[in-house]
């Protein structure tokens, strides 16, 4: 019979689960309500219903689980897995997380595994998705803010005190003043979402023509979509801010590349529904830039899994660190 | 009996070789050239003598030596070890290199270990140096250009197709043309020795002063020795040069911590005769820039073993990926 794990991604707002199996198959998927407005223990107790009803819609018994894996935003101090920063669950911070869910799930023998909600899709990416086969892998969540995962020798790649791979926090400008993410001249604050709508509306203000214009004066909400879709459609100044977000996301990469020298670079999150327009830069970034040997050799994709990567990622870490198999560190 | 190895250390004007003990202390040291102008027989011939040379000044027979590690400057494609990439030895590109020096050793069973100058100088560091005991590592080579070299979880890391800790090419100044290091941007370009005399040469041409002025005019030879002494000695333009090579170098630390979250970065090579004057730009550019779980933690250091490590670490691979010990990946 087929091994199983419950996959938890917890996000600021719903929670997802599902049970998932060792070929990365969803055989459930159920979703609930944060709640982080009603403190710590809810979270938590929310999080072990979540992993309950999982397992219940898919109509297993606890036995056949071989663990629960949970992807959360933020930084984890490790070993002891203790949340050092978490910006849409704040009343989470300064505690340990794996440990409370471990007991409010109140099974014997049941280990839950934790991890960064960028590194367990990096993992999905490489277990079963754009990265399949692949060994070394870095992967940018592209959203509001800039996050990454990366996986090493087939390994969640941790760092001596569990805040590596944040890719988002790569210094690409130095010159720039401290923005949104806090580290002055950062990837994130050049070519997030939130970057690209913040670098539209500072054009409209200097006068600079656009079909965007209109919306951004009357104080409309614009979205990074909206950007990709006017510049889709040949308005200039959005496609000249896309070109310029791809850029430095091929710096990023190309970063990846003489540093790491990864095989594969992948891209997820919202802004990917850009496709090709946002792929096109990236990738002539990294042949400007990287050696001949990497550039000739790297893959460049988006991610496959999309927003079931962090489910599944953390699925597989259940089974795959419990099995020891393919662990993290 | 201590385990012994050979270390070569190779050069573009010298190979110098010597045995080394389980304990990484230096049982014997000589120095042959390298001669690359007489071809790349000749060149791996010198290495294989050179190698035979440091055995008999430390009067040990070819039983008690577990193996011949091989630091070269360059890129090696893995896992053949081809040479991808080899500045100042040339003749060597396009070739295999461990395989004709174990032929030309002729000794059954005795196997050579290649790898990077910069890699093994940074398992060096780890081993016995300035990192002994960390387990995570990044070091920069800091002379004609910047290299780099990193040690993960107690393991060389040499990424996919042997090109990784290439830390000189990280792209810190994006909209720079492409200089000396051929990556446009490249920390190499702005905080190496060579980038720094350049600095020195551009801003005599635009009638800054300086105490060096005048040799500067003359076409007199200025190496970073003398910057590093004119701003020790009160000279405000060198200090200020410096600073900003510091400066790019704290960035560099910065993108390690956020990227890989390593323990300790150590800088090595003819720069880090400089002292504090540029040690002190380089931390307080990573506290400006990092997280406070990062920069409160992390160790910014010197080599502690100089000119040795890539002796003492070409050894160290040998005897220890022979013994499992620790590897390289």
């Amino acid at each position: 019979m087929a091994k199983l794990a419950i996959g938890v991604d917890l996000g600021g707002t719903d929670i997802k689960a599902g049970v998932v199996d060792d070929a990365g198959r969803i055989l459930s998927r159920i979703k609930r309500p944060t709640e982080p407005e009603r403190g710590r223990r809810a979270v938590i107790e929310n999080i072990a219903e979540a992993a309950e009803a999982a397992r219940t819609e898919a109509d297993v018994p606890w036995r056949r689980i071989a663990g629960v894996g949970l992807g959360s935003p933020g930084v984890f101090e490790m070993p002891r897995g203790l949340v050092r920063n978490s910006p849409n669950i704040r009343c989470l911070e300064g505690h340990e997380l794996r440990q409370p869910v471990q007991r409010a799930l109140n099974r014997k023998g049941l280990t839950v595994t934790l991890d960064n909600d960028a590194n367990v899709a990096a993992y999905a990416e490489t277990w079963i998705g754009a990265g399949k086969e692949k060994q070394t892998l870095a992967l940018f969540t592209l959203g509001t803010g800039i996050g990454g995962g990366l996986v090493l020798n087939g390994e969640v790649w941790r760092g001596a005190w569990g805040a590596a791979a944040e890719l988002g926090h790569q210094i690409v400008r130095p010159d720039e003043p401290a923005r949104a993410s806090g580290t002055p001249g950062a990837l994130e604050d050049v070519a997030s979402a939130t970057a690209l709508v913040g670098s539209l509306k500072e054009a409209v203000k200097a006068r600079k023509r656009t079909r965007l214009a209109k919306r951004v004066r009357a104080g409309e909400k614009i979205t990074a979509r909206d950007i990709f879709d006017a510049a889709k459609a040949g308005d200039a100044l959005c496609l000249k801010l896309v070109n310029e977000a791809g850029k430095f996301l091929g710096i990023g990469v190309t970063n990846m590349l003489h540093i790491l020298n990864v095989e594969l670079a992948v891209f997820a999150g919202g802004m990917t529904a850009a496709g090709s327009i946002l792929l096109k830069p990236i990738r002539e970034e990294v042949r400007k830039r990287a050696f001949p040997l990497s550039r000739r050799h790297v893959k460049i994709l988006f991610s496959k899994l999309g927003n079931d990567a962090g489910l599944i990622g953390a699925a597989g870490l259940a089974l795959h660190t419990r099995a020891g198999r393919r662990g993290t560190r």
